[in-house]
């Protein structure tokens, strides 16, 4: 008898989006197939069960339509191709003696069930006791390397900095809170997050104060919250928050530049920014910067991470991230909770 | 006989611009005071006679009204208070050994015909074989200081940049042409002017190409002019032209942000860049600077730009300036050519 061929479930990217994606009816962004035949195994690969996606803002630039290929600092996805994302997931056969079954990896899954996958390729995950696997999408994964490339590479914040966070309670921001806070010791930490809920969690993770950019007040707010301006600016976010933090920047101050998650699903009509001159009169320093020009660094960061976890300083708990038990059908709907604000911390999908 | 008391004309601030300076009614921006006493000479001081007054585009931010006085590098112009200006001026009367009467020097004459000034704030100018004294406030003064540090110091520019300079036919952009081309050596230089006479001017200069910002076709002549991407751009303009640059930089490119004249005189309704999202996928960084950081270097790069005038490197001669024959009554419209794209090179008002 011939070996039953494994089959898969997968959410393609249906028609790349200009505004905000579209879950149904004839303009889906996503679609779903099924039954797709996967190739047999040859050696060194591994078949691999999706147990995790990691959900992240930057995956709404693979699919935009209005980035060119070229000014894309990874390929784009395709349309008919599988949406892109890491995932954690469960070996559940192999041709790869490094890998046995049953092993937690961390591997490019893409939004799909089952995946054939280059075992060197699949990192298998160490057991830290009181840290899920999913963390390491998260505080131990990519995320928290963002946080930590760009506050104390990129930008080189120190002690004597106070530092600005935009997008606090979100994954990268929540771990730049932590960072800036316990680890780099800045002498002064301000969140700006978008409910009163999230501003107290942000306070709990080490921000001397968060302010909601959603208040009445927020202006006001931010200006107490910044008196006397700040040297760093760590920015997920983009747009009006952005332009604002133009104005509360020291002479000399710095800018990272990591996201500009208010205009990912506004392509069309982009806010644009208008406080220039202010990077010119007060000489303001602006770096984008893009994780994956530092994954080289990923072990030695998250070794110090595991250091400042034991040490204390960094809390990467369950409250660290929020994880939602999805159906199969409905991963592009919790991906959608990225740009609704409503979780904080790394959003995961468990499916 | 009590000696005569020396008296002085004064174009005064009458009223901070929200847009476009006003010339004349009663919401004139400037206002004209006649016959003000000047003070008595104290030791160490002396009286000076105006001859030259430059014009800068970074005046118009010292009498904002949308710039909050803390955020801006120098005080702010007074409401009341002669507008401030840099000029060439000559010395009439002298109570200070080291400035002679007849001698030439460089002073914050403001817009006034004569002045009280300390005598150890006036460099009396050497005399240059073939350069006239008005091109200390040009090439040899803070203009030309303006685009060295910019180029060379705040993005460091090197012989393997592509450089594009906007208001490259100005007084700041001529001198960052030649100093990228001739002096750097950079391998390819463009240069980005308002006519089709401007830019034939600026690759005389030594650009490689200029394109005309104002053609219908300069979003596709920029294309093509900086094929395969730049390294480098020095912005003198802001708005449009730099939201467009944002989408020709190479990855890991730098700005220098010097200037953002098209904005200056539509405070009220500033361009918005909208091409954000490039500054993090190509990783772009920016770095607003202002020459007053680096004016302790000016001796000796004027050192270096006399010896590359001798060497055939720089051409600071007479075209490389729009002198205008000004009545004193006539300042403030001399200085509103700067706004109307007039000029080539440095803008002098000659009274």
């Amino acid at each position: 008898m011939a070996p039953q061929t494994q089959t898969a479930q997968q959410w393609l990217l249906a028609k790349k989006p200009t505004d905000a994606p579209i879950l149904d009816g004839p303009s889906a962004t996503f679609k779903l197939a099924s039954s797709v035949p996967l190739p047999e195994l040859s050696d060194g690969q591994i078949l691999v069960k999706t147990l995790y996606l990691s959900n992240d803002p930057a995956q709404r630039g693979w699919i935009s339509a209005a980035i060119p290929a070229d000014r894309l600092y990874v390929p784009p996805v395709q349309v008919d191709s599988p949406m892109r994302a890491r995932g954690v997931a469960e070996v559940v056969a192999s041709r790869a003696a490094s890998h046995k079954e049953g092993a937690i990896v961390s591997a490019g899954t893409n939004w799909t069930d089952y995946s054939v996958q280059n075992a060197k390729e699949c990192p298998v995950l160490p057991e830290i006791p009181g840290l899920g696997a999913s963390h390491f999408l998260g505080a131990l994964g990519t995320t928290g390397l963002t946080a930590y490339y760009g506050l104390v590479e990129v930008v080189g914040a120190k002690a004597e900095d106070a530092v600005v966070v935009s997008g606090a309670a979100g994954a990268t921001g929540s771990m730049v809170v932590q960072i800036a806070k316990k680890m780099v010791g800045c002498r002064r930490v301000v969140g700006i997050a978008g409910s009163d809920d999230k501003c107290r969690w942000v306070e709990k993770l080490g921000a001397d104060v968060c302010v909601n950019y959603k208040s009445k007040t927020f202006k006001e707010d931010l200006a107490k919250a910044t008196e006397g301006y700040v040297e760093v600016y760590f920015d997920n976010v983009g747009g009006e928050i952005l332009d604002l933090m133009l104005t509360r920047m020291k002479t000399h101050g710095r800018i990272a530049a990591c996201g500009s998650i208010s205009g990912y699903n506004s392509e069309s009509t982009p806010y644009g920014i208008k406080n220039w001159f202010e990077v010119i009169t007060n000489r303001i320093e602006i770096k984008g910067f893009i994780v994956i020009d530092y994954l080289s660094k990923m072990q030695e960061v998250q070794q110090k991470f595991v250091k400042a976890i034991k040490d204390g300083q960094l809390s990467v708990g369950d409250d660290n991230e929020t994880v939602v038990q999805t159906a199969f059908e409905d991963i592009p709907k919790t991906w959608m909770k990225l740009f609704e604000g409503g979780n904080t911390g790394k959003l995961i999908t468990k499916l």
